[in-house]
């Protein structure tokens, strides 16, 4: 994004605001909005920051997430900013899991930073399971099953991750899925963490993403004391801007000696890298009407998230035209997660070499086309299933090209058996 | 420095590359560099980058690390980019630590970025004290005395920190006691944990920086294959680049098992920030003689460092000028540590209060003149010595100021007693 990358190529080196060609180079916006983070970020970029991020920065989230909330409340101080979401998880499974006899419930399939932090910080994963067959759907009732298998077997249940939209199954939760769910923390006593990283990357025209923040403030009842977190990044979205680890987490009916205490943890490493902090108030606070960055930033904003609409139909319609593949529809985030069927004889074959054939499938399309899949396991999958992961990123003009590399590979491998 | 701040503002926006100013606004060696960086960072500053950092970067950390050391090999797969020292100190903790019984070697006083991720990870800090009366320096005997008293407590032993130039103590290390430093741990079978990310911050004419990876390359017998961690950031020396988080960790002598499980816990948090990653690519390879941008990079430099040691002595005749305060020289780094000799009615009266009596002083040294520094207590201090921590940072303009305030401060705290 042409706007995100002008502003902070000033904010490096402030000179630019001066140069005799400023305006040529930059729209007057983009000049004002450099000058305004130089002049209220203490030591411009070189400097530490606090903890938690500047507090300039804190106040431009906190507005921007009032803004996508309908104007709930944010208070600055319940955010810390951090380099990309990963940060936040570590403070939190850190102070979480006092023992393999604290748990964390964590949907399955899983993005991986969960099952490694927890394993990281020497707690136990309790995985509740998403159902492929009803669109990845999150079942309270099934909760309750898991909650009581884990009680039983003496553990001390501490939090529900939920990540909507889904990674790697890119579901986008109902709101009436998301209050089923915050009641089942209030009931259960849970800490809900909200991973709501991919919270722009909505393709389903039915769905909407709501954040659990604004879920929990318009909630009655013991659901509205629900100690949420919410996580978000700058790695994904419309903007993907992976590289300079940023991102935030914006806590919400927390304590304030338990606030003190990850202000603590967040102190022992300085501060997240400014720019990153930089990038994620632009990310929360876009041009306006009438700005002059405004007309370039919508193009350019709509012609990705309308290209990656494309490609997630073209991928899960691809999937699905294969024998022995099923696919739910991407309707957010910006991956795959297919169903592989495969004949017993393959399966077979690979547990005699020791191996699950989701892994050698993955493996022999890479060697085969160069197409780099993630095979189910790695994000933990129902016994007895297998998955691959894909993301719907590749250039959309090798796309078509992709899709049909990948159908000719599969009907060959699957043809052997 | 300009230089820097000039590369980091093209990668941060290529455009400028092909704006028809470019020549205008930027020397030529900086457009040539940021090209070659925007041609060779895979997916620009955008992009994730391996969990280890961009190759092409690493490559010339390397390149700048055997500059530095006068040629010994630097292998760029033993190096980690890291967002500022901090992550490398909480890897090699975690990965050190198994249980309280594990313990580490500290300095004190010490940087306590060392006693919280001891904390944090569950091991045992166990200390050896600086000489103060000898210039902070470390004894390889009262060493081997405190390796004796751990071992009788049941701990295992497992790293030796060094932290040179010294935070918060400011000495610099002779050649002689980094190989007496060597040997100890070859005999003793620890890690030798180098923090040297003061390796730029010499200001003794007496005084130069040996890396430990030159010392261990140039070693003979059990102390060549001694297994060093050379610990560096961008957020000293003469650029203090705080804000990027930047730096990186070198290993020499680790076993490929043990790279390996490094790699796996850097991978959890995807990438160090690529911004920090160019920013300390940049350090290790500043501009040469007939470049462009050599001579207002060697002015800018030269004229930071000429201050900073007229700063250190400045605050170190400063503290040695006052009845009851001793301070060693600052022979690099950026802190003074003076030792405070109270008169025995101030101590008793804060401890009546609770309180330490440098806590006491440091809080009312606040209040009365606005100056902060930090209690001894805070890095640790021999038991009934007494200091406190200060920069040699504010402007130098201001340096004067500070110091006449400071001695009336103390004239007039003390003369209560």
């Amino acid at each position: 994004m042409t706007f995100y990358r002008q502003v902070l190529s000033i904010i490096d080196y402030p000179d630019l605001l001066t140069n005799p060609n400023a305006s040529s180079i930059y729209p007057l916006d983009v000049l004002s909005l450099a000058k305004k983070f130089i002049d209220n970020i203490p030591g411009g970029s070189g400097a530490y920051s606090e903890s938690k991020g500047v507090p300039f920065l804190r106040q431009m989230v906190a507005k921007g997430i009032e803004a996508r909330d309908g104007g709930h409340p944010c208070d600055p101080d319940s955010l810390w900013m951090t380099d990309g979401a990963s940060p936040a998880v570590h403070y939190l499974m850190k102070m979480l899991l006092r023992s393999e006899k604290d748990a964390i419930l964590t949907p399955i399939p899983q993005y991986p930073l969960y099952s490694a932090t927890i394993k990281l910080y020497g707690g136990t994963l309790l995985p509740y399971y998403l159902s492929e067959e009803k669109g990845w759907a999150t079942s309270a009732t099934h909760l309750k099953e898991q909650v009581q298998k884990g009680r039983a077997q003496g553990l001390h249940i501490r939090a529900l991750v939920v990540i909507n939209p889904g990674n790697p199954t890119g579901q986008v939760l109902t709101r009436e899925n998301q209050e089923e769910l915050l009641q089942f923390c209030a009931d259960e006593g849970l800490i809900l963490i909200a991973d709501e990283v991919y919270q722009t990357n909505i393709y389903a025209q039915d769905k909407k993403f709501y954040s659990f923040k604004k879920v929990v403030r318009e909630a009655s009842g013991t659901a509205a004391n629900v100690a949420v977190v919410s996580l978000n990044s700058i790695s994904k979205g419309f903007f993907g801007e992976c590289g300079r680890r940023g991102g935030y987490m914006e806590v919400v009916n927390f304590p304030d000696d338990v606030k003190q205490q990850m202000y603590k943890l967040a102190s022992i490493n300085l501060c997240p890298n400014v720019n990153g902090q930089v990038c994620c108030a632009l990310t929360l606070n876009p041009p306006q009407p009438g700005d002059p960055s405004y007309q370039l930033f919508t193009e350019e904003k709509d012609a990705i998230l309308a290209s990656l609409k494309r490609r997630a139909l073209l991928v899960v319609d691809t999937f699905n035209s294969l024998d022995g593949v099923t696919c739910n529809p991407v309707e957010g985030a910006l991956y795959a997660f297919p169903r592989l069927t495969f004949p017993q004889k393959a399966i077979d074959e690979a547990h005699a070499r020791g191996k699950e054939p989701d892994f050698e499938y993955c493996m022999e399309l890479l060697d085969r086309t160069g197409i780099v899949t993630v095979p189910g396991s790695g994000f933990w999958q129902e016994e007895g299933t297998y998955h691959l992961r894909t993301t719907i990123l590749p250039p959309e003009e090798d796309m078509q090209k992709v899709s049909k590399l990948f159908s000719i590979f599969h009907k060959e491998y699957m043809g052997k058996f």
